[in-house]
Formats: structure tokens, sequence, C-alpha cells
């Protein structure tokens, strides 16, 4: 039953009159610190960019000029930076960095969160890296370097060690004096982490746990000793999965000795699931995936991200052009042949893409695994099946009646009808088996599935129409 | 800097031994079930499910069989039958809501989240939600019509009425107390919303404020006035953009008085944000979205929802045929020329669904908007030159030598070359412009982008790279 059934039935209506925005807010905002600027208001414009939300002044100081944009930056104070600095693209992130002196530099570097810098260092160029590593604290250069030494996309690279610990013998009165004296600097104090002597992971407590216990509870007798945690290894794929599935805050983090040296949070798992899946959007058309967004990439940048897979898949359509020479007179014999080919190349590449896509998707959302191949390969033909016959008829009686009749194509027999429709189902049934075939397979090669998604798959499928094609043709017309 | 860069300059190794995995152990936990339910060993079934996760758990029941999953399911006590029950699909909860009493119902409806209820409702066949709207108490049965109410995707019908209010008067002390109170059944208790007596909302503040401050510091000292929040009537995607931008753990909700009616809390974002991702790419294989996951989608369903872009973009595919029909004897002329086409729109759909790729995807991230179309198209049309120069060139170079010399095709002359290779060049410039512009033409009329991709650019470029072809090859080969 759907929402619309439902609200027909309940006899509701939808409300539409004009309604409150934070859109409209957030652009007020920006006015009123640009007007400030004009005025140059400086003490007011410091308030009001403290008071403000550290995205929203981001997003203000990337639109001032450039020459001005540091200054303005200036103005705020050294925690409220770092907010906002972790906020900033990596461009306008170099601009502060190469306007601020060196010890400005290493007070921000100390403010920030670990997995922030970690994050920025990995951006930022090779000279840019190595005036920050010389001036920040010895204990921050071993983090970051500590930080530096995991795989990218991986758990470790992602984490934060700026949790809270707890010991399971001590009570709920004394757990919360210390999230009280240690919560400032950590990156949530609403899961804290349960760990042994030799900082092994026993169990997790929510702040919500102790909140609603009384003072005297012990951690032991509280703590949930099923913890869903990640290796420093795992992919951040596989992280963000869980997060997902077991509606999680935070999740701990262990090396291999099972110590716990981390902290993945949801608000850092919901950047990785934006950016995995527009890293799977870019594999699936083609493109080679960039951490620049689209609006800030350069020129020259879009073209190397896109004309590998073009060129790789404009020559491999030399095999369809060869088939085509080859069979070209014996196609010639039978008129009105060739006008179809290319409704019957895209229709094997629209099908293979819809399988493709659906299972590449669901094996990212860790709905099918690759040990469902079998299972997966026969509901494709079962509903390339029902797909081919549904194209097929109707594509014999448009031939017949629209091209044959109205448009007077005298090509069009009943048996040309009757090659194209038979080819169409073949050509559905191969696109179908082989578009969700192909990813799985490169998921069971260790590949990333997204690579056999639409370029590839026509490239397979369009010459492989044609042989179907000229197979059927030889069947069927006897050329 | 990449990674890599960063590991060599410092000289780090990565990890690579045998690390703790999760996986393994929800394996052997699934196991442990099992064993506990062909002994029949039902009490320590019933401890050993209480104990684990309730998304471990739901899948559990998932796999067992038709017959005995509803009985098994009875053994967990009512908090945890409803939080089990929150984590199954659809089918499942069906099969549950379908073997218990109706009081039993009415409990599991009772104690779930509204907005887990609603979610359900909206999936249910019509008979099941008249029975649960039958068995509800009269004030769950008002809270559902109310939130059925809000259009589907909205902020409203995501939200949920389960949160912690303060005011503004009150002490750090108190607003504990409250917490403590009335915090075991909300949603978050985290973030608290400080609203007037009419329930207007005033600002938020966090437990984590609460607890790094003094007892006795008042609400209105404490308090972030700058609250972001949502409309009941937004869509979820641009709250799910809000939470992203602004690393959010709840939103509060107003209605068009500015009256909090309710919360978003982040791990309803994380759904929103899988869900509109897939239905991302479903839209843009030219597949209609849909609730089911693709392994438990029947044949039928799966059928129904692929089936109507391959007629539309089969029949539309008339088009090419016809021209090529009408040409087909120009083309004759030159030998070889025919053998190109299938390279030339796969060139152009390929162009086009990388630009209309990145376009949706910037669109859908809010990192482009409509009214950056002029600076969209001058972007594209310097990448599409880049690109249609390189593939231009390449091809020139591979006709001449392979096509022409390799595999000796006579018809392939420089002039042929020549035209082929600057066809290349104006299908890439079409492609990429119309790809980048169709997305937010469709954003500009309302309708979802992601509709302009692959499959419908691929049928405008097919088309048109054919009369490029034909234009192109009447200037140069004079036919």
């Amino acid at each position: 039953m759907d929402e619309m059934e439902i609200k027909e039935a309940l006899d509701l209506e939808t409300e539409s009159e004009y309604e409150y925005e934070y859109e409209a807010i957030q652009e007020q905002q920006a006015d009123e610190l640009s007007e400030l600027l004009e005025r140059r208001d400086m003490k007011q414009l410091k308030t009001r960019m403290e008071e403000l939300n550290e995205f929203d002044v981001a997003e203000f100081l990337s639109e001032i000029e450039d020459n001005r944009m540091p200054m303005v930056f200036r103005l705020l104070s050294k925690t409220a930076a770092a907010d906002v600095f972790a906020n900033m693209d990596v461009p306008d992130q170099e601009r502060i960095i190469n306007s601020v002196t060196d010890s400005e530099l290493a007070g921000l570097v100390e403010e920030l969160y670990v997995d922030d810098a970690v994050d920025m260092m990995e951006e930022l160029p090779a000279n840019v890296v190595a005036r920050i590593m010389r001036i920040a604290t010895p204990q921050t250069r071993n983090l970051i370097n500590q930080y530096l030494r995991y795989p990218e996309n991986s758990a470790g690279s992602i984490m934060t060690s700026e949790f809270v610990d707890l010991k399971k013998y001590m009570s709920v009165k004394e757990s919360i004096a210390r999230i009280r004296r240690i919560g400032a600097d950590k990156e949530t104090i609403y899961v804290c982490f349960v760990t042994t002597m030799d900082r092994k992971l026993e169990g997790i407590v929510s702040v919500k746990d102790l909140l609603l216990n009384d003072d005297d509870m012990i951690i032991e007798d509280l703590m949930d000793r099923n913890v869903i945690f990640a290796s420093t290894t795992d992919d951040q794929e596989a992280v963000s999965e869980m997060f997902s599935d077991y509606d999680l805050m935070a999740m701990p983090v262990v090396d291999k000795e099972n110590r716990l040296v981390g902290i993945v949070t949801v608000d850092d798992v919901i950047d990785v699931m934006e950016q995995e899946a527009t890293e799977d959007f870019d594999i699936m058309a083609g493109i080679l995936p960039s951490d620049i967004p689209y609006s800030r990439s350069p020129i020259f940048e879009l073209f190397k991200n896109r004309i590998p897979w073009l060129m790789f898949m404009m020559l491999s359509a030399t095999f369809t052009s060869m088939i085509l020479t080859s069979f070209e007179d014996m196609l010639a014999v039978q008129a009105g042949l060739v006008a179809f080919i290319p409704m019957l190349m895209g229709t094997g590449g629209n099908s293979g893409a819809q399988s493709s896509t659906a299972v590449i998707r669901s094996l990212s959302l860790g709905d099918t695994e690759t040990s469902d191949a079998l299972k997966v390969v026969w509901r494709e033909l079962r509903v390339a099946f029902l797909c081919g016959i549904a194209l097929a008829a109707v594509n014999f009686v448009k031939m017949l009646l629209l091209d044959g009749m109205l448009l007077n194509n005298d090509a069009v027999t009943v048996s040309v009808a009757a090659t194209v429709s038979l080819t169409i189902i073949f050509v559905v049934l191969f696109a179908k088996v082989v578009g969700s075939m192909l990813p799985i397979l490169a998921e069971k090669l260790g590949l990333d599935p997204a690579v056999m998604a639409n370029p590839l798959i026509s490239t397979v499928t369009d010459a492989v129409s044609l042989l179907i094609y000229i197979f059927v043709a030889k069947l069927i017309l006897n050329i």
C-alpha cells in the first residue's frame, strides 16, 4: 500500500502553504556577514562568525576575494578557526596555510582532530605537508605519521583517537565525572569504550546508559559486550555498511592484537558514503574517480579522468567495425537490415546496463554476495526472457505497421520483422546474463564491480548483438 | 600529494598480517543460534537472542524456515521484539503480523518508534494496515495518521516525535534530571530542543554541553540559537545534505508556524542516503526505482521496473532507423562508412553519459545549482574539445594503420579516416553539451535530473551522431 493510497483511504490532504526555510536564513546570514565586511566592522564580524555554524562560515570565506580571505579568517579564535578550517575545501585551506605564520599554523594543526588533519595532509602538495610536519609538536607528528600508515580508504585512515575510555570497575558516577573531565576534546562522548589494562576492547557503554542508570551501578554490569568493531585495515565501505545496518553512532577500531586504537564516528561515515557513491557513479559512467568536486575540477583534470575510458571504448569498437565490414555485403543483400543495427545495439546495451547496475548496487549494499552468482543468473534469465518476449512482440507489430505500412518501407517484410524480433530476444538474454555476471566476476577477482558497468557492457554487447543478428538473418532469410 | 607518496616520503609500511574480523564473529553467532534452535534449547536461544544486536537477530530470523520463524520471534521480550521487528524486511514483518494475535500486535506497534511504524505501514498491504489501525491505541493511531499526512520522502515522513524538550529557564541540573526521567523512550537524548510555551523552537543544547558545564548554569546561556532546522515538507534529500554539510546528529523539524513537531536522527538519514543513491543508480540505468532490495524482488517486479524504459528506447530508436534508411544508399556509395557507425554512436553515448553523470551527481550533492548552467556548458565545451581532439587524432592514425594497412581494408582512405575523425569531434561536443544541460533542465522543470541519464542521452546522441556523420561525409567526400 503506498502513501497516496493510505492518504486517500484516510482522507488526508497534504500541506502546501508557506513554511519556514533554513536556506533563506542562511542567505540572510551570508548577506549580513558581507555587509559587516564591507563596512569594515571587524569586531562585529568576528562576533557573528563565532556565533554561526562553522560550515556556513567556511562557505562565506570561500566567497570573499583571495587577498582578504586569510585576513578575515584570522579574526577567528583558535578553536573556531580550527572548526572552520576543517570545513573548508582544499584550495581554501592552502590559501590559509600559505598566509599564516609557522606558529599560527602549528596552533591550527594542534586544534584539529587528527582525522581531519590527516584528511587534509592527503590532499595538500608535498611542500606544504613538509612544512606542517616540521612545525607540528612531536606528539602530533607521531599521531599523523601513525595515521598515514593505514591504507587509503581503510578504517584506520578515517578513525580518530580522540575517544573516551572507561574501565569496567568504574561506577556510573565515576564515569560521568571522567567524561566531564576529559570530554571537551573528544570527537564523541556519547559512546564510551571499556578497555582492559593492556588496551584490549571489552565493551561499550553509551552516555544514555549512564544517565538512565543509578550513580552507583558498575560499568561491568551496564556495558554491552557484544561490540561491533572494525579492524584498522577494513575497507571504509564495509565500515559504512555496518553503520547503516546497526544504526551506530561510533564504532571502535582495533589493531591486529585486538587493542583499541581509534573510533570512527557517524559524521565521517556520512562523508564516506557520499564519497563511495560518487566514486561508483563515476566509475559506472567511465570516469576515473577524483576527490575534487565537479564544480572545482580544473578542465584538464576532467579531461584526464574522462579520456582513458573514451579512448578504450573507441578502440574496442574496432571489433564491431570489423564484424560489420566482414558481413556488410551479406547484410546488404537484404535491404533494410542495416537500419535496425543501432536499435539492436541500443537495446542490448540498455538491457545489460540495467542488470549490471542492479547487481553492482546490490553488491555494494551487501544485499548480494558473489556466492549468489547462480541465483542471480537464474533471476536475470527469467527477467530477460520476459523483457525479450515483450520487446520482440511490440517490435514485430511496430515494424509491420509503422515501418512497413505507414512509412512505406518496402524492405520491411514479415521475415525481416521476424529476424529483428528474434534477434532482440537473444540479445536481451545475452546482455542481461553478461551484465549481471561481469560485476560478480569483478568482485571475485577483487576488482571494483562498478568497473563492469555500462561502458564495458555495451562494448561487449555491441559486437555480440551484431553476431547474433547475422546468425539469425542467415537462419531466417537464408542469405 | 597522495597517500602513497606521503608513505614513501616518510618511509612507512602498511600492515598486512591477520587482523580480527567482525564478520567472523557474526557468522559464529549465527551458527550458535542455529545450533540452539536445532537442539530446541529455547531458553538459551532466548537469552542469546536478547544479548545480540537486533540487526543480527533479524538476519538470523530471516533465514529460518517460514513455519518456525514466528515461533522463534515470540521468544523475544516485548522491547527486544520491537527492536528486532524494526530491523526486519517487509516480507518477514508481514509473516510476523500474520501469525500473532491482535493483542500481541498491538503491543508490538506501541513499542515501535512512530517513524519505524509509519515506514512499515507504507509498505504493507491495505488489509494489514487496516488491522493495525484498528488495534492501535487512539494516541498511536492519531500519531500514525498525522505522520502519514506528510508527503512521501519529506522531512515530515522520516521524523520522529520522541525527542527531549527543555525550557530555557532550566538549569543544567534540572535538564539532566529531566533527561534521566523521560529519556528512556526517546530516539536520541544527545541533542535536546529548547522550546517556548507555545512549542516554538528557540535553540538546541547537546548533552555534551550539559555535561561539560556546571550544574547551576542556565540553559538560556548554553543553548545554540543558530539552529539548523528543516520544515516538514522539505525533501528528505535536502535534509540529508544538511546532515552531511553540518555534521549533525539530529535535526529539528518545524511546521509552518515554526513550532517544533519532530526530529530527524542521523541513523534515519543514513538510510535516506542509501535509498536516494540507489534510486539515482536505478533511474540512471533506466530502471523504475523500487523499495524492494534486488535480491528479494519478485521476477515480475523486476520486469515491470525494467520494461518501460527498454520499450521507450527501442521505439525511439525508430528515428535512427529512419535516418539510416533514408541515407542508406548515400552511405553505401562510399564503402566502409557504415562500419564506423556503431563506434561513432558509442563514443557519443559514452561522452554524453560521462557529462550527465558528473552533472547529476554534482546537482544531487548541492555542488552545482541550476543557475550554474552557463558555467557548466563552458566547462563541458572545453573538456569536449580536448576529448574530441584526442580521440579524433588517435582514431585517424588507428584507421590508417590498423584498418587500412594491417587489416587491408581498401575502403579506408585518408578522406574516409578524416571524415570519421572530424565527426568524432562534433559528436563529442554535441554529446557533452547535451549530456550536461539536460539534467540541469530537468532540475529546473522540477523533475529528477537522474532521468536525463545514459538511456535518454544515448537515444538523442545516436540520431544526432548519425546526422553529423552524414553531413560531414557529404562535405568531405562529396557524396
